[in-house]
């Protein structure tokens, strides 16, 4: 795609809806954590999976210097590239083009309609061409004009059926295994974990308990505005197709604020949209984590950085050096991927 | 005050900012209660006690019909004139006006400007007549221009020594008792107690966990726009003099479902601002609890509804007959008021 898609606003709203079979996901469900395990089975040994063991024990150990109260030690997960897979293509932005084709029966004249007629065609350089404002009429097309309860529903259906194009597995198997174990042994040393992600709130949040263990009132994201309507006799609430907030770079610190009302103690992300969270995060005092997903394996997922359309690293990654945050680097750092593997 | 001032956005803009000395309330503090004594003393019994008992048992009894899952008991708890007193006047705008003569040394011109002359000569009528712009222009002035740290700062110090007129107490102790009992309570059914305040949700975070066992992350209310910032190399979040979000009638299921994500099963409220609230937690099928504080007891607190400036009890009052809500008769139904009495 070309550098048309790269405002920040324009391809995080596209990010917006995602739900599962929560039956289809037992096996990647965070387990409880025995302390005389290794919590971190598909982490190599090595700087970084010791950066984060360390830094779990100083802040959890009683009459530690760097002891931190349950109650403050709050985690902060971006979510698409950190979590789950975000290449080739967001899977939000895949879900999109999808709900077109879904819904084009009923829009004869998207035939004859940019951006409609690209999507409908898989012309993807149209689709991009049609810069923000054709985006966001994709987006808005596909993700408003509904109730939320009838948005929820579709996400996961979608979820239920649609497959990566290239591992051939439901997204919801897309996700990171030693992420999901760290997920789990955070929660298992009383830390309380948050998805802070520049895609939809109301597109993870179907399948986020299920797939991360993470509740929906523990979710953040970017959102459009809702509206309270009485519909016979129901009270619902109605998707309005305006953008009501952007949680992507900047708006991350914000979003935390908003939803958290604290700072976290550990931020975990791999592009520069999470660049100004672990900012927030660890430039504030005490002793703080701050970690980067370094997507280097080409062989087993993908490998990018600094020129990347999706999941660009390139300041976070200059950033990552002068913080001391840290780097995880895929290849060698992972033992494993995915589950399935 | 005059219906000038009755706009819902204006006079709930004003609300927003509130924080206390931990070491002064521990009398306050909910509780664990024990499952064989009354979880709820300062209850009298009949039928508005009987009403949420009932409730909870039927919805934490594994095994009854109406049993609902631990992760779905959702409670949502307006503030004003539900958890605390909001009379002669919200508490946060109690906060402007006594922030409006502390920074007047600093502003000698407010000496012969509107609505600031009016607030230092305690001419109350025209700060009304001052409409909604004038207010907006107090709320902005007193809570915006400065860091979230600053602001939560400056609520804390605020709430340590400014007293009720009447009371002659910190605000933090005029809490009423039967309502922390009633968190306490839900909380050790395995219920997630929500604050949904149109109150602003900065002023509510720094003292909502030492004062009802809520923590900020659980605290839902009105705001203004943030903007994050490096500043002499530190990121901090700014506050930005622009309504971000209006958390009072229609915005209150907007709010829960941004932070929540989900329905509540029951909601708690006194006037007509929390009309949607319980329309959206109750008009959605199952077992659900709606109930609305009637302050009948000029007394011990007051006695306002239908003509009440702040916290109007009209409509919803009318509603609570509808759908069968709980209808609490201050002055019989509870013991004790406040735990200083």
């Amino acid at each position: 795609m070309t550098t048309s898609l790269s405002c920040g606003v324009s391809r995080r709203i596209l990010l917006s809806t995602m739900a599962l079979l929560p039956a289809l996901i037992g096996p990647l469900r965070p387990v409880s954590v025995l302390a005389q395990t290794d919590a971190l089975p598909s982490w190599n040994d090595g700087s970084a999976k010791a950066s984060i063991t360390d830094f779990v024990k100083r802040v959890s150990t009683q009459g530690d210097p760097d002891f931190v109260s349950p109650e403050q030690r709050i985690a902060v997960f971006d979510n698409d590239g950190t979590l789950w897979c975000e290449q080739p293509m967001y899977v939000q932005l895949a879900f999109v083009l999808d709900r077109v084709k879904a819904m084009a029966p009923l829009h004869p004249e998207w035939k004859d309609k940019q951006p409609f007629k690209a999507v409908l065609e898989g012309d993807m350089k149209t689709v991009a061409d049609s810069g923000e404002r054709g985006l966001v009429e994709l987006a808005m097309v596909t993700q408003a004009a509904m109730t939320t309860d009838e948005f929820a529903k579709i996400v996961s259906e979608w979820l239920a059926t649609a497959r990566h194009p290239r591992f051939n597995r439901r997204y919801t198997e897309i996700v990171y295994q030693p992420m999901l174990e760290l997920l789990a042994y955070l929660g298992a040393n009383g830390f309380k974990t948050f998805i802070v992600s520049g895609g939809g709130i109301e597109f993870m949040r179907p399948w986020s308990e299920q797939v991360y263990g993470v509740p929906p009132e523990q979710v953040v994201g970017s959102s459009i505005k809702t509206k309270f309507e009485m519909r016979d006799g129901r009270p619902t609430l109605f998707r309005v197709p305006e953008i009501n907030f952007v949680d992507d770079g900047p708006g991350k610190p914000v979003g935390i604020n908003e939803h958290v009302g604290r700072r976290a103690i550990a931020a975990f992300g791999n592009s520069d949209g999470d660049l100004e969270m672990l900012q927030w995060t660890t430039m504030s005092g005490g002793v703080r984590l701050g970690l980067i997903v370094h997507h280097t394996d080409a062989e087993r997922e993908y490998a990018y950085d600094r020129q990347s359309y999706f999941g660009k690293l390139d300041k976070a990654l200059d950033a990552a050096a002068l913080n001391r945050w840290t780097l995880v680097d895929m290849k060698k750092d992972w033992k494993r991927v995915f589950a399935f593997e």
